[in-house]
């Protein structure tokens, strides 16, 4: 089983994707727990030569481009061999994040994201969870905990609540294999939620 | 105008192309020599990742993906603009040496390769000079050359034959826009040749 969340910064996907992973080794499962951009020894140099350095370096094409290579070796390094091993893959970020960042900024380029994905990656994960939540409150909470790499969250308020209406589209969009969860609550009712949606998939 | 150069390891192409960009600028032209992979400063660090290291650490399908990228910023960077400036670029490799090298290792690969071109990339040059070399003599300059990046000459004379004949497969398939120069001659005869075929194109 494949499970990807998604949200806008600040939503606390990480921490749940983290909880989640944690209850189902708890549980006996065999879980891998990773991320996008990266996951992969090769993923993550990639990731560093996109989200580091001058945000204007790299046109909305070409980083389109090297997401793509940097999820197709994640795929291929990491994902594929854990579910072939019969283990659990837990995703920080997946495909949805590409469609959505790309479809903000340069809404003309979903088209070729879709192109691309088709073309070279060509599967989606079982299961996204995606944590709906508040922009303003998950913008004051991803400012609190800025980085270098975090420059997609330095846009503002409006920005987050595009974001958000844009995962909500794609939610609707793929929706047998989304499950939305209100990421508003307190963070151990919200990973309530979260395992009652892998609960009702799992094999 | 936009020329490529392409033709085997040890070909000559590199000192060609250098000899026409001299010799056009002689006449007063505006000339960029560029190369690739890289020759945008983007690129160039794309290319770092791909060329040096372990040669396994990306597959075949990634390695196209990163290539692509480069060749986009490439493009976008330094082809387009100085040919939008009114000058010639002449252009050290292109997407010919993609179809090519991934031709030759993964045949299979060869149908993604143009997918992709067309998607991200969508041209080509207007004349592609294909520098025409008997394999052993080719593989015995590139030997005498070898740097850490060019991993690809160490595969032995087999390969050089098998690219040589990837070459003029390529030049048959796009004839309208190769020329096919014998580079066995000496290098100023191989430059008249060059400077002829170029000449005839020239507005």
């Amino acid at each position: 089983m494949f499970i990807s969340f998604e949200g806008i910064d600040g939503s606390g996907k990480s921490t749940q994707a983290r909880r989640l992973a944690d209850r189902l080794r708890g549980m006996g499962h065999g879980v891998v727990l990773t991320r996008e951009p990266g996951g992969s020894p090769g993923a993550e140099e990639i990731r560093k030569l996109v989200l580091e350095g001058d945000p204007d370096r790299w046109s909305a094409e070409t980083e389109i481009l090297l997401f793509t290579a940097a999820r197709r070796d994640h795929l291929e390094r990491t994902i594929q061999p854990a579910l072939e091993a019969g283990q659990i893959v837990i995703c920080d970020r997946f495909a949805d994040s590409t469609r959505m960042y790309q479809g903000i900024s340069r809404g003309d380029l979903r088209g070729t994201v879709d192109a691309l994905h088709e073309l070279m990656i060509g599967r989606d994960p079982d299961l996204t969870v995606l944590i709906d939540m508040d922009p303003e409150k998950g913008l004051s909470r991803a400012k609190a905990r800025q980085t270098a790499e975090e420059r997609f969250e330095d846009f503002g308020l409006e920005l987050q609540r595009r974001m958000r209406a844009g995962f909500l589209a794609l939610a609707e969009e793929f929706a047998p294999r989304f499950a939305v969860i209100d990421g508003d609550a307190a963070p151990e009712v919200v990973a309530e939620a979260v395992f009652a949606a892998v609960e009702a998939r799992l094999p």
